[in-house]
């Protein structure tokens, strides 16, 4: 498949790294393409910088998000949670129109310190807003309750845990849980919870995860629904 | 110990069947000892009405709020959040001072329809407010992210599930965590998450919580944190 990620950041890289791995054909989407491309800031957790990353990984397409998205058969949103309705707007919505958007976004709002709290939540989500905003886009919730690394590698935590999704279009999450089973989630672990509107429950995920961050000291752990047999 | 419980619906009914099973003298506070005894509306589902219930179980003490803790080694709230700060107030601050409160209350607002949303979130926590507005009290918020039946038989989802701890005194934390334990939770799965802020991420698990519900078509599981090994 043709897959774009919106994002060039740490989250963008591990995606792309997986999907390229998997067979795919990876473009990355980003404001500025030769600035992204020269960039030399290591990353804090990783110590690569996007130059070191891209320069291993050749057969990453980078272009601007304007004409990112026209040939995808499907798109990730990998950009924060602040910047991902700019971030769609700029993509346009000519090139969003009938496309799968995986919204892995989470609407933190760091303006008031740590632990960053959520800018929308309860009532309203991340993933409803995108979905009201770009009315012909599929938007597909998912993967936005773990790491990154998590996210592409499950099978790096020990036995079962979940990765949920929502969305409103049932062929875009059929679409979806075969990209995921692909990855390596095991069927019984991916969690239908219905509609767009379900993404309120995953993205107020957010608050407990950041928490069991600093309980636990670290970020390899993921969420299981353990049910009765 | 004396373990007095706040409230008298289904929540209460479970977790006072099990302390008493564990020996403890437990009594339920209510807001008119008299009218509660005598009601007889079957609970929805499990079909009992608190006579029913209260019949069968003689060791129970149903005492009005303000006389039902003064002798209390601990304290349960498990009356609904809309009516927990409330309820407290009947107890009044000096029965209250100095003892641990066991919240298990949820912030959930159903006016506007199902599923409900919550009244308190984000920013704030229903278990931070009866902090705030008891300061001699030791708020404990656990067990809020599960059915009450799980809540008092973790042994019947199989295998490991979590519980969180939220709280600013630890020794109140650590007698709670005893007491869970001595109700079959298993040490490696309590997890305290810090101090009573931290009773955000356990509230706001709720939403994802009722839409497990309708997704899975039942209240038999529980949330688990799966780590890397």
């Amino acid at each position: 498949m043709n897959i774009t990620i919106l994002g060039t950041g740490m989250v963008a890289q591990t995606i792309a790294t997986k999907l390229i791995q998997l067979g795919h054909t990876v473009t990355l989407g980003t404001r500025n393409p030769e600035e992204t491309k020269n960039r030399n800031t290591p990353n804090q957790r990783t110590g690569q910088s996007f130059y070191d990353w891209y320069s291993k990984h050749d057969g990453v397409l980078l272009k601007s998000l304007d004409t990112s998205a026209n040939k995808a058969d499907l798109i990730i949103n990998a950009t924060s949670g602040q910047a991902s309705i700019e971030a769609l707007e700029a993509v346009g919505e000519g090139n969003l129109a009938g496309k799968i958007l995986i919204d892995i976004s989470n609407p933190l709002d760091f303006s008031q310190g740590m632990p960053p709290s959520l800018f929308i939540s309860n009532t309203y989500s991340l993933g409803e807003k995108i979905q009201e905003r770009f009315q012909d886009l599929k938007v597909v919730k998912s993967l936005n309750t773990m790491n990154t690394y998590i996210m592409m590698h499950p099978e790096s935590i020990d036995g079962d845990h979940s990765v949920f999704v929502s969305g409103n279009d049932d062929n875009a999450k059929i679409e979806v849980i075969a990209l995921l089973k692909s990855i390596g989630w095991k069927e019984e672990n991916i969690i239908d919870l219905g509609d767009i509107s379900t993404a309120r429950g995953t993205e107020m995920l957010l608050p407990i995860w950041l928490r069991l961050w600093k309980a636990l000291g670290h970020t390899n752990f993921n969420f299981h629904i353990q049910q009765a047999k």
